[in-house]
């Protein structure tokens, strides 16, 4: 029995569709993942991506929970599902690129890395068995390995040291996640709900590709990753500055070399162009804060392209954000009133954006899995990637 | 045929139930209006209002939106229920307490008062008549006078010639407001809805009584607002720093004097034990913004009285804000969650309690209308200021 179970479901050019069963959900792939960073995705409440977008899927950030509450507190309290009250699937990811990302003081030798916390100033240190301990404590159905994501601009000698560091602590992952299965120590453990008779009811650990814009070296990684295997594949150090074209190259090279039978997972990425894009290169798994974070500087996400809601022209508009947008923001409010709520400080205008954007994202996914179990995905992505071109006021 | 419609449904000692009809809504009195200043209430969507809460009416500050958006843009927007889609009982306040509470420059003439905009501090300008003028573009269902709220520390010959001020801006607001309904310049109009045949489909106005602290100024000013003659009567400066016992008296005395076939709206007022002590000396109107304004701070109302999340002991504490409280918050989230969103600085940690805060005092004033139908309002006030004061840890 595994942890997860995933099946393709359709196929239509590379791009796949697919039913993922976890312990908590069945997840349509492809999937975008909300992030709830602190276990909360920020400004939407649960009631809405449950019973509005369902969402079946939301992502935590190891980091985070880690320096705040702490693991100890959130074990205590019987993992993260019971202490948020999110009731379906949560992947967590490792904490490494937070830790890469966020911190300044940090050593990074081969046990793991120390580092000073953001929050307080103080030092901290992560490896690969505290990533998986902590994991455990939170009990998410995915557990990212614990890797490291060296620097956009890393060159080819220093990313080739990056990632054989990272595939020795996949390894140490690997055997410390398993161990802690063994142990009990996951705290999200749950007899599988009833469509997944297949399922061992414990966490699924996924494994990360790196290698950064070099071929060979993406290669290499993938090679050494699936030989000590893992319930899925994720793709890290895209989407961290590099040219678009670079990240499309790598997807449309790797994608198709990585196993068929499991799921890919494109970490941290990304507009709703990229998700198209990767999708059509055989991506099933995405996360990204844009629709959130985007949403709290009153950026908005339309069928015709981005807008943002501060510009005067909207003073007077009483259209929705985006007219081809059933969800509850559009189908309510006006452009002109979440302006002024925008420019009147109020953070309902936050929540309501980011509502909006995480909506527009979440349906944006669920025309995709359409087109492809219709054949029609090609059709989809052309007709797509032209109207979100033509400018939202076109 | 009237504006609004409002009858006594039961009566129990000074306290009373009632039946408000507005062109827009049916409202259960003694009621709690939730604040709304810049035409949303902070942090709580319209749809929990309405769904979960019931509320049937909130309030909108002219001051506010006269500075931002602005009446022109609402009258061309079609008024303030169009522009937010709010679609039940708006009440607007005149402006004239937030021009003498927020801004330092001002210049008091009989005129009116002009002032510095808070925002941008430009020059400003309000008077009776341009009061009237924003209300009705705004098309609220119940309009406020405009009157001078003299600070609370005034002495008697002060308060003397505000509240005479206040009577001679009474009858201008009065004059100017008939005016504008005969000449359809309320947003607002509707032709009523059905269970209110007896309604015009205008606008109500109420009038506002002033006098501090002074039995004789309050009657005086009582006896030349009825005199006016208004749809309802509002007791303003009440709660500006002065010690209970002195609003509880006022309350006391005035309120039975008041115009018994007319609501009585106790304006800015208070805190739960307020409201039940309001109630008990005849009030049938409330508005405050302390449930969203302290549940921005986490500080949370409880039927044991106040507590503040972000307390350490709350750290581990898996029970809801409030044992006796059935909002989806209480239903949902723990403590521990909540204080956890709270230090980790995440905005929905003030939405979710300010949403408690307001369902608890929703709860609370369907829970006192309640006991005074049934003729047990006494012991419902006893019971409930008893638990009130045990302490939320009691």
């Amino acid at each position: 029995m595994g942890a997860i179970d995933w099946r393709v479901t359709a196929k239509d050019g590379e791009a796949r569709s697919g039913l993922l069963s976890t312990r908590r959900s069945l997840i349509e792939t492809p999937v975008f993942m909300p992030v709830g960073t602190q276990g909360s995705i920020k400004g939407v409440r649960f009631e809405w991506l449950e019973k509005e977008m369902d969402a079946q899927i939301i992502l935590g950030n190891t980091y985070h929970l880690f320096l705040r509450p702490g693991p100890d507190l959130i074990r205590e309290l019987g993992g993260l599902h019971r202490f948020t009250s999110w009731p379906r699937s949560f992947l967590t990811d490792s904490g490494g690129f937070q830790v890469f990302s966020l911190t300044d003081l940090r050593k990074l030798t081969e046990d793991g890395v120390e580092f000073r916390s953001h929050i307080d100033g103080s030092k901290r240190f992560l490896s690969p068995e505290i990533s998986m301990e902590i994991q455990a404590a939170l009990g998410s159905e995915i557990v990212m390995a614990f890797d490291e994501c060296p620097p956009g601009d890393a060159g080819y000698e220093a990313t080739k040291k990056s990632l054989e560091l990272t595939i020795r602590w996949a390894q140490r992952s690997k055997s410390r996640f398993d161990r802690l299965q063994a142990e009990g120590a996951d705290k999200g453990y749950l007899d599988p709900i009833s469509h997944s008779e297949k399922l061992s009811g414990e966490q699924a650990l996924f494994g990360i590709i790196q290698g950064a814009g070099h071929f060979d070296l993406r290669d290499k990684s993938l090679e050494q990753t699936v030989e000590i295997g893992f319930d899925g594949y994720a793709i890290g150090g895209l989407s961290v500055g590099e040219e678009k074209s670079v990240m499309y190259g790598i997807l449309q090279h790797l994608a198709p070399k990585m196993p068929q039978d499991a799921p890919r997972y494109l970490m941290g990425v990304g507009t709703p162009e990229d998700l198209i894009e990767a999708v059509s290169r055989g991506i099933d798994m995405f996360d990204c804060v844009m629709p959130t974070r985007n949403g709290r500087t009153g950026s908005v996400f339309t069928s015709r392209g981005k807008l943002n809601i501060r510009n005067a022209r909207f003073a007077a508009d009483t259209s929705p954000l985006d007219d081809d947008c059933n969800c509850s923001v559009c189908r309510r409010y006006s452009r002109a009133y979440l302006r002024h709520l925008y420019q009147a400080g109020e953070m309902t205008a936050a929540t309501l954006i980011s509502h909006h954007n995480l909506a527009f994202y979440l349906d944006t996914m669920r025309r995709v899995r359409q087109s492809i179990k219709s054949g029609e995905f090609s059709r989809f992505k052309k007709d797509f990637l032209t109207r979100l071109s033509e400018g939202e006021s076109g």
